[in-house]
């Protein structure tokens, strides 16, 4: 499937938008970027996404992974175009330059994961986890191990995966069994079972590096006593040789809806070596440090798909000739007019338009925000990342089914069948919804931790920097209004939350969205005032118009929504859900 | 996958809620109908249903249909399946009785067919094709005709199928080119292609007769020269036997997202012989006849896949343990709390729940409407039937795909993998929104044929009624505000769409989801009033609280939304849709 990159859109955002360059300036580490670099960067992303993932995209659905004795084939081509992928640097982009890294931003980084998302979610997948790996040993590991393991994970020599969850604990990852004991070298010995565990076990690597959580025997219980383990599959050896195989293996891998050519293992451990990384008992700690950067990502997942999809209707939408123009024959000397004279095709690609655009743009301020905490220890851009972290993960992947669907519905009957290559896009972006901690954990954390937990401090202090954002006057009063309704929203939900401990989770999907599309209407007002006057500035302003008259209204639902109190979901009897 | 059939809900419904023994006495054919005797089909097509049809269900998916040169199989049990399944007379359950049929109201029917969509969606696609068949015969064929037909289809013995779209003309009917050459003897040859043709093809009937609109050589151009053909797959012999093998087949099978044990064909006809059915040029006119009730049928569909989706969800919520409650331990004694204790799980249940029910009670009331107005000639009934149609198609479609994706989210992980069925339902459900006109042709069927065109009479009809609904009191206000929301966007509809040809396509997906969200708070409000002092009714009392509380807000956004002039969708130009 054709797929365009998105260089204006980007070089917009970082210079126009957002003026990266000025906040970067004050960062030593990126004080030598220049826009001209940064463009070349994504230009050469955007050549790998769609001359080499994008070519394998629907190949990898077809064909999927096979299992075989806890061996693991991925799709035809899928183990060269990785190598072509990672030879790139591509998995190093915003790594560590210590260790082989580019050292690059955050917000750069991501115009290039979405690209790659976009060309072929299940490919990148194995990038992507290798990537999660590289942070939490760059943030937790000692120097030996990043000697040993940073600069082969970053050239994808070797790939990485996380193996937290077990068949009775998912988001409770406080009551998992896997455990690991000491031996008398200071390692452990790992034994349990994982399940989806994402590159686990697969043949594009000649080693498969697994970040496991377990229990060392004797600590505390609950998630207080997990600790975070290296248990590679082959042990590195002293002179960068490998060693002997570890002991764990694949049981079984997942046949799932979408992402078929990504792996998902069911992974046993029997008494597998692995080495402590970070503190003991510290390990889900250690985890969450890198779960910032990797919500982001998976946020950047549907925002890819949701474009791919867009493309592909909107194309067909131009192409397909089917009807007349409400107001007569647009196209007389033909059968019949394009399906774009049809104002409910109009509103569904206006519809994926302005959400893609716009969290587009909130990725790349949220990623923005991460950089100068990481780099220039910014207190207030490290508390608005954490605010900011949850609402792209889950709004962005939700974003990306509704749009999908709403592209495979542009196509009729087409967008149904494989053929046209619509439905692996939303089986695909499905996924996204529920892994790296589900949507609803999302809305959790971000109305327990980062709302709720400071007072609504840093909530506030963004509602007070979008009120100061200088606008065209079209889009004031709207912009305003909706920054007053999240506001008293959120001072109702500090008030009451105090008395009902299940109001937080009753109303926290709701809330969320209601940040996503307040931040989105932010988005669209800076993108519509900085807009050139041409085409491309066309698109931007007329889409904010549509934003703000047909999809900001959605708030003054959420907005009645929240208001409800916790009884309305808590009455129900339990029972009686079944009944 | 378990499916519990929903006798009491159908119960409470008709005698309670509709009190439709009380219409049915007004009608000679249903007047010997007794609560018990219709407790009994029910009762009988949930054992059908559940022993005979779901059994099958992810087999069929697993499987898939197979074509080999013209011939198509069906997955292995299927054949069976449909024979048991036809042997209880289940596809006549509203048919004439003249010819078989078992004459039963449709507000009972489409009880049963939703029933049979969640048991096997797939499946009951080759009967529910059927049923449409029988139902143009019956309206539209001659005697001798409906004498050759109906029993046959009835039975079982003989499928049906419906051949509409062509390549270039899906939507747009009025373009396609299928011709038909008049015979010496009356009848006709057919030639063309058609594409998406469910059940065109398969060997699980011994005859399968389609019903091909073609234009007869030299007739008017566009949609009113379109005419109405049976086309059989072999010629019935005036002794009742199979002639020879008639001049089409299929060329090849869709690989499709879902209802992969549907087979879906390309069918080429070549010179096939056809017989009019009904008048010459009349042929969409005659085929719309029956729309009203496949597309009601469509729309239980998507109810059938959010109820099985539900149930499995609510089990999976009740088994599960994970996390604690926001308020504390609730089973101190366990690793870990039920699912239900997360206020957030609660809400994706509750809002699956809302739905659910109150589409049920939406479909049997536009049932009763189609009932009173064929049998008892009710012309308000007829017109409130036809402004109600495409309401339940694309509201419950919608919904069904709404509930059937949050019902896989209540499962994280294990929704997404095959092994729960969870995302079978989903890929079946989406083709729900897309089939028997799109939900944007729907939604522009209500806003130009159902409420424009009358000058939103039978809308305001509705209204009223509605508003004369004693209701309990703590509905009473906001059901009349939901209401009022409804009449101002009409009359604002009413008003604008004569100086904006494209308001009413701009605006009609939104319109017709605040009808429908408007029509389910009157059925939450009736089934919460008249719900008895057990478990049931607690059930409706609390999920009807959820539904105005957290649901119904959501017409806020819809109103606003709607009262946006055409102008912000169509003033971006064609071009810069793929810019």
């Amino acid at each position: 499937m054709d797929y365009a990159i998105r260089e204006r859109d980007a070089d917009f955002l970082l210079k126009e938008v957002f003026d990266v360059q000025s906040s970067w300036a004050e960062i030593d580490e990126f004080s030598h970027l220049t826009p001209d670099l940064v463009g070349a960067v994504i230009a050469e992303g955007g050549r790998v996404a769609a001359e080499v993932m994008a070519p394998l995209n629907e190949l990898g659905d077809e064909h999927g992974c096979q299992w075989h004795d806890g061996e693991v084939t991925t799709p035809p081509g899928f183990k060269e175009a990785f190598s072509q992928m990672t030879a790139g640097g591509w998995l190093g982009v915003s790594g560590n330059p210590a260790f082989g890294g580019q050292g690059l931003p955050k917000s750069i980084a991501g115009l290039v994961e979405e690209m790659f998302w976009a060309a072929n979610t299940s490919l990148y997948l194995y990038g992507t986890l290798t990537v999660g790996t590289c942070l939490c040993i760059d943030a937790h590991g000692s120097l030996e191990q990043k000697q040993t393991y940073l600069e082969k994970l970053y050239s994808g020599q070797w790939t990485g995966a996380m193996a937290l969850t077990e068949p009775h604990a998912g988001t409770d990852l406080g009551i998992m069994r896997t455990k690991a004991e000491p031996r008398p070298d200071g390692s452990y010995d790992v034994t349990g079972t994982k399940i989806f565990i994402t590159s686990g076990e697969h043949d594009m690597a000649e080693n498969i590096v697994h970040l496991t959580l377990a229990r060392i025997a004797g600590g505390p219980a609950g998630s207080k006593g997990i600790s975070l383990f290296i248990v590679p599959k082959f042990q590195p050896m002293a002179d960068g040789s490998l060693g002997p195989r570890n002991g764990w293996r694949s049981g079984s891998i997942e046949h799932k809806m979408g992402v078929r050519g990504s792996a998902t293992s069911v992974i046993h451990y029997d008494g597998a070596q692995g080495f402590l990384l970070g503190e003991a008992h510290q390990g889900l700690a250690a985890m969450f440090t890198m779960m910032n950067y990797e919500r982001l990502s998976v946020g950047l997942q549907g925002l890819g798909a949701a474009d791919l999809a867009y493309q592909a209707a909107a194309r067909y939408a131009q192409e397909r000739i089917q009807g007349r123009s409400p107001e007569g024959p647009q196209n007389p000397g033909a059968e019949a007019d394009s399906l774009l004279v049809h104002p409910d095709v109009r509103r569904m690609l206006l519809t994926q338009r302005a959400h893609i655009d716009s969290c587009r743009a909130l990725a790349v301020y949220a990623g923005m925000q991460l950089d100068l905490a990481k780099y220039a220890q910014d207190e207030r851009a490290d508390r608005l990342s954490q605010l900011l972290t949850p609402v792209v993960k889950a709004y962005l992947t939700d974003r990306g089914l509704e749009c999908a669907v709403m592209a495979q519905q542009v196509l009729g009957g087409h967008g149904y069948i494989k053929e046209w290559g619509m439905e692996q896009i939303v089986r695909d972006a499905r996924i996204g919804q529920i892994y790296e901690g589900t949507n609803g954990i999302q809305a959790l954390d971000l109305v327990g931790r980062k709302v709720l937990r400071d007072g609504g401090r840093t909530l506030f202090e963004l509602l007070d920097e979008i009120r100061e954002t200088t606008v065209d006057d079209e889009f004031v009063s709207e912009l305003d209004q909706a920054c007053d309704r999240l506001e008293a929203t959120t001072r109702s939900l500090l008030r009451r939350a105090q008395e009902q401990a299940n109001l937080p989770g009753a109303v926290s999907t709701d809330y969320l969205e209601l940040v996503g599309m307040t931040l989105c209407a932010w988005m669209w007002a800076r993108m519509a005032t900085l807009a050139p006057a041409d085409d491309f500035g066309t698109v931007k302003r007329e889409t904010a118009r549509f934003y703000f008259a047909r999809l900001l209204p959605r708030t003054l639902g959420l907005e009645r929504s929240i208001m409800a109190d916790a009884s309305v979901v808590m009455d129900m009897p339990e029972a009686l859900f079944t009944a």
